[in-house]
């Protein structure tokens, strides 16, 4: 939300594409004229979904990674190659926690990093139903937390909540009767 | 603050070392017992320093670098290889602003992304003086901008305020007497 967006430039040159990581360079001309090479970070965006059911059912998750402790956070992950960033909203949450939703909206959008160009969105799906059974890879261990409006902003006293850039809106909605309102209206219609 | 250490695993091979990234990866052990390789990321260490002067002032700048539009922070930068990060502060602050104290307390620090070793200190430097002119690099221009503490928790409204995590202390304070007291006593004293 506070982060603003620097794309790599054209002319820049990638010299380094990992698993997840692309690094890329290019000479940067100073504000004295020398010029220096500068870096940057590429990576695939991720998601998260904020899903709803009642006004008193948020749907979090526990989880845990195989070299991670569990936390708290929202059904969500990683982009696949070509994949945008609603789709890859749909199948997180049915592979996460079994829900579809048929009324999906774009909260916002984040760039966290700022040497790293890199997009998570996040996404408000209402009205969710269940439809199956959570569908895990191996590098997954999650449990569902559905958790009510007001828990769910008292959990921000929880440093296992992590939710990214979400927490300053619920810090708000918290402390604010009008930031309060105005997110219930997003997230509920 | 709500993030945890990942450490990159000892047995990890560093595969890229760029100008600032280095990229580090290793076989992981999934909780189906397949293996995967993982990939993390490690920087050097920043540093950003609260400086005051009285209560009634606290030492923001204004920066712009030659990739990006100006925006308000706190005086800080990059730790040198080999130098501790309460030196980075010294250092930083002296070039940046022309500051010196001799009142320095470790804030906390904070690991704000998952995959990247990569620390940021948060020091308090009470009393500060002017001692020179700054001496600024050529890939920044700086502006001081000397805040009250009360302006500095409105500026939680301006997207350009970027302190990383301390804005989620600085929403606290805004909102809650108790939290405004406590930190009000950390920064003055």
């Amino acid at each position: 939300m506070s982060k603003m967006r620097k794309p790599i430039p054209s002319d820049a040159k990638m010299v380094f594409k990992g698993k997840i990581f692309e690094v890329w360079q290019w000479e940067q001309k100073m504000f004295d004229g020398s010029s220096v090479t500068f870096e940057r970070l590429r990576r695939p965006d991720t998601v998260q979904v904020i899903a709803t059911e009642t006004e008193s059912m948020i749907l979090l998750v526990k989880e845990r990674q195989p070299d991670t402790e569990a936390y708290l956070t929202l059904p969500g992950g990683r982009a696949d190659a070509g994949e945008d960033p609603l789709e890859a909203c749909k199948r997180e949450l049915l592979e996460e926690t079994g829900y579809t939703s048929d009324k999906w909206e774009l909260f916002y959008e984040d760039d966290p990093v700022g040497k790293m160009e890199w997009t998570i969105y996040t996404y408000i799906a209402r009205n969710c139903v269940k439809v199956q059974e959570p569908h895990l890879d191996g590098g997954e261990e999650i449990e569902l937390e559905p958790v009510s409006f007001d828990r769910l902003l008292s959990l921000t006293d929880d440093e296992t909540l992590h939710v990214g850039s979400l927490k300053e809106l619920l810090l708000r909605a918290r402390y604010n009767t009008e930031d309060r309102d105005e997110l219930k209206r997003r997230l509920f219609g």
